[in-house]
């Protein structure tokens, strides 16, 4: 059984909650701003918007030494919908690893709605979890939480593909914002 | 009805010639070295690997002006399967539309693999072609020719969404390469 720390309590938090304990794991849900609350997870997920990522990376930094950090971010640039707020070269995830130097970064969840990851389906398709990171040991320990929770999950490869997820991650919601998908849908993965 | 020239006969050439004919509409089908035969179509699509593009271009630029261009290509270093050969805050449509000013570019089909045109299925889903550019009305014509093939199509933004167009690919091929979804699935759009 493993025990995941969730930081933020928004949609995704609660969604990425629901998903780990569905699989009999358990959760500490911490809010973005409850820096008193010492993290007790070995999976660490950071589930706050992309903005708020450098406070908690400031307040928890630290703590997070030796385990596995997740970033679930999409750094959109909210106020022109038209690009991210990272290097294109770059990413948000390559940006936290940085940070995180004794962490094992992942990126996770920045590819599936919160209601994808509640339902368990994306349209007629198992919601698939698409992970990129350079430790494969981590990422089987999250893609296990996954698939415990009844979703699918893919290892997509190194932390350099966290930028390709990012750009998926971006066109979705561009695409759920015009209403050209709903945001119950989105991509889903057919093996 | 459309009258629609494809420019490579490849897998990916053929199964947009197929949709093409599906729907009703006619096909010019072109070989990448086969210079001598003008373009009829009033939407040319560029079935060639990116590599042959700049050649096509050469051979064929000027016939190219004022017609509806279709790029559908992936980009990829194809020695290390790690990264794109286009800047990445840049796009092979971008390019192409760089070098075709009189033409109306178009990026889309280079997220659906050959297969899935052909089946026109995407797993359980219809396959959807996504389609960027920056002519609304150049969109509307190939979207109308994708439809009446029995696909979807979905207008996807702007050129600039070309790049992540470009990094879906590029993630579906990896994956693809890696055996983690098949050559005949892929990510297909729940609506």
């Amino acid at each position: 059984m493993a025990h995941i720390t969730i930081i933020g309590t928004g949609n995704m938090g609660q969604a990425i909650a629901g998903l780990v304990t569905r699989g009999g794991h358990t959760v500490q849900l911490l809010g973005e701003t409850d820096a008193a609350t010492q993290v007790s997870g070995d999976i660490v997920i950071l589930a706050v918007p992309f903005p708020a990522i450098s406070d908690v990376l400031s307040a928890r930094g630290a703590s997070l030494a030796g385990r596995i950090v997740v970033d679930i971010t999409n750094p959109l640039d909210f106020a022109t919908f038209d690009s991210l707020t990272v290097p294109a070269d770059s990413s948000a995830t390559a940006e936290i690893a940085s940070a995180l130097p004794e962490s094992r970064v992942l990126k996770a969840f920045n590819t599936t709605f919160a209601a994808t990851l509640a339902a368990g389906t994306v349209g007629p398709l198992t919601t698939t979890v698409l992970i990129a990171g350079d430790d494969a040991e981590a990422k089987a320990a999250l893609a296990q939480v996954v698939t415990d929770g009844g979703l699918a999950a893919i290892d997509a490869g190194g932390l350099r593909r966290a930028r390709e997820l990012e750009a998926q991650g971006f066109l979705q919601i561009t695409l759920a914002a015009a209403e050209k998908i709903s945001w119950t849908g989105g991509f889903g993965v057919a093996a």
